[in-house]
């Protein structure tokens, strides 16, 4: 496992560890995943403006469903909360097959192992079919994969970033997030890591800037390209 | 035609007309115009990132296609970027029955002819399939809407708003822009008139204001919450 091992580049003491968000970081699934919340919330009779649902992405779906619930105005019961993350399942199906890699993702995570820095991911999803956009990313299965099941509380709580170190065997405080959602970095500042953003999500550079975000980069191919702005060192 | 008649209530010489962009502004489409776009590139064997479509979206389909294009490093052909356009419109009338108006938009409306402010509806779409949501929004048939097909170049050309403006013959000067995207907000400026922008299409505060908007709002709920802040004197 290369990836452990601690190399001689690019792993001294100043070069962090890498905790991905997944959706809107690594694969290209946030508009899809809004989609499919409208159409849930819509076969249960809710009706809430597409973009407060794009602004709830990456949140843990539980939280997701009380938050539209209460900008609907409307309280939601656990039995109804669990009823539309079903259907939301159901309904993401169909847009599962057509999700890609961001640009940029499957080299960006080549070369963090070719250099031998740390890296992991922490995902507010659940690992259901995500085989498949994970052999796209070309994911190794020694990757430590930490989702919604592994945790208590899922984003803006620290927690997947918090198992997604641990799983690595490195303190936090040596660890940054990256992510493409203002609650990837909320939950970095309370985990006590900096926060990356990504515009590939869809959030605009002064939302994320605003939740904490010490650099902003476009996509996972703009990240590699800047990766000596946030500690990585290459290999000449 | 209340609507057009210059009375006493709201319509001194400092109040100013409306010019409404409709994807985004008025009605809640702007995200399945995005992915509507996204199955369009994908068929025709293009790929690209969904939230550089979204941050596309509003301008004219032509120049969007050859954005696109840009962004893909390819010449997208005349051909290719018309039948790239008639695919997206295809696409989008699978999404086209469940658009809704976005909160507040017909009231705003409502309201704006009750006190005699003048409004019109400036659109880089074509006007195909938009009777439904014309009706849902409450929209008067003497209210003007200024479609891409009647003017040479659409947003962020300044032509739809001054077409806007003068179909409801006022100065543009006069005229107050109200829109969700970048495109709208230059167009404004390029055609000499105050911008507001609303976050309802998804774009982020900043980007707006960055574009011009001398206001945002979070969608038509809450511009007509706040008309006094922009030059409309309410009834009493």
């Amino acid at each position: 496992m290369p990836q452990r091992k601690r190399a001689s580049i690019g792993d001294s003491s100043h070069t962090p560890a890498f905790l991905f968000d997944l959706d809107g970081t690594l694969i290209d699934s946030v508009y899809q995943h809004v989609i499919a919340w409208r159409e849930a919330l819509e076969e249960t009779g809710l009706s809430l403006a597409v973009w407060r649902i794009h602004r709830r992405i990456g949140m843990s779906g539980g939280l997701l469903v009380q938050a539209l619930g209460r900008e609907i105005g409307r309280k939601i019961t656990k039995k109804q909360a669990q009823e539309l993350q079903d259907r939301h399942a159901e309904v993401f199906k169909r847009y599962r097959g057509k999700i890609e890699p961001l640009p940029g993702a499957p080299e960006l995570l080549a070369y963090l192992s070719k250099v031998n820095v740390l890296y992991a991911i922490a995902t507010s999803g659940t690992p259901e079919g995500t085989d498949k956009v994970f052999q796209a990313l070309g994911l190794r299965p020694e990757i430590p994969v930490i989702t919604r099941r592994q945790v208590e509380r899922a984003k803006p709580d620290p927690d997947l970033f918090l198992a997604a170190a641990a799983s690595l065997n490195v303190s936090i405080a040596k660890a940054v997030v990256v992510g493409d959602s203002v609650w990837d970095l909320l939950a970095a500042r309370r985990a006590g890591c900096l926060g990356i953003g990504l515009l590939s999500g869809g959030y605009g550079r002064e939302e994320l800037q605003e939740a904490g975000a010490y650099r902003v980069y476009q996509d996972p191919a703009d990240l590699l390209l800047h990766l000596d702005e946030v500690g990585v060192r290459g290999t000449d």
